[in-house]
């Protein structure tokens, strides 16, 4: 994976929204983003992100930064800001993707979390709203990447992982990588054919 | 909307686990549950979607129970239960909106929170994974919901709210429903043909 999707998080107050942030963060690796932008003071957050990278794989990224604003205005390439008051997702869906995934050009997302200033809104290419109701950032981040990927980030393969998880109808499996990749071979998944 | 659709969730600790919980409802809510069951310690984060029910309208209901396992297992209907151990989300969800929005039969979304014992796992017709990765519970269940109402959910419309935010490409507009009647009149949008 190229570096062209990233999620910007704006605001974070240490301790009370730490989950939140954490969230956010895991949420953009688990959905196909490549790095994630988190403000300096989200230092807690950052540490479990990549924490669970080293464990469950990459290549992810994040980074912490105090220049939100200015890394948004100087962003080159489309800049979506997911907002409740924005143009609704199913509308937009389509340009946003031409715009950015479908010719491998960079795409920043911001995710707010308390006040946005006004700023945001006027340096987005495109304000949009997963629902206009009240809900989750979480949510609206982790809607929005599945249908800008359309669901190819749900078949993406993790690098370097200490464990992978193997989906059963009940209980837990969790194996080593090369466990997983003998697996995967019974059930004839190698693209080379071999045995 | 009928009461088809309901959304569990296991395991709450007050204070700590407050805006999770809120965030599970609010998400249930804004796509397209139609109703959401809390554990009773949890009467903070249910105000709090009752509050937003009450401005941005319904129906939506929340409940507060103390026996969410027997809820799960005399449940009459299908049962899934997310978790990053089960099946990939994109192999089930036919099958599961097959046995439920399609035929308007019951769904019970199990969301865990903290150590879900091993009872949901086993009650669960299925156990779904939005991904097998760790991220959040709120990021699950939006995909899942999304997922299987294929989007619909977005189109829905709410009665009795007491504002309406309508979708701007830049800014924030909130208007009171008689408004935002006009507007979708004005925009072709009314169903009888008058103006």
């Amino acid at each position: 994976m190229t570096d062209d999707v990233v999620v910007l998080r704006y605001g974070h107050r240490p301790g009370r929204d730490d989950r939140m942030t954490t969230h956010v963060g895991l949420t953009a690796r688990a959905l196909g983003a490549d790095r994630v932008v988190l403000p300096d003071n989200a230092g807690q957050s950052a540490e479990t992100i990549r924490d669970i990278t080293d464990r469950f794989g990459g290549p992810f990224a994040v980074e912490l930064r105090d220049d939100q604003r200015a890394y948004t205005r100087n962003w080159e390439g489309t800049v979506v800001h997911l907002t409740m008051y924005g143009e609704r997702v199913q509308d937009v869906e389509t340009d946003i993707r031409a715009d950015s995934v479908d010719v491998d050009a960079p795409l920043l997302v911001v995710v707010g979390g308390e006040k946005v200033p006004f700023d945001f809104y006027e340096e987005a290419d495109y304000n949009v709203g997963v629902t206009n109701q009240p809900h989750s950032e979480v949510a609206g981040l982790a809607v929005f990447l599945d249908r800008l990927f359309e669901g190819a980030e749900l078949e993406r393969e993790w690098e370097d992982a200490d464990r992978v998880v193997l989906p059963q109808a009940t209980g837990k499996k969790v194996v080593d990588p090369a466990e997983a990749a003998a697996e995967a071979g019974e059930r004839g998944e190698d693209d080379d054919g071999g045995d």
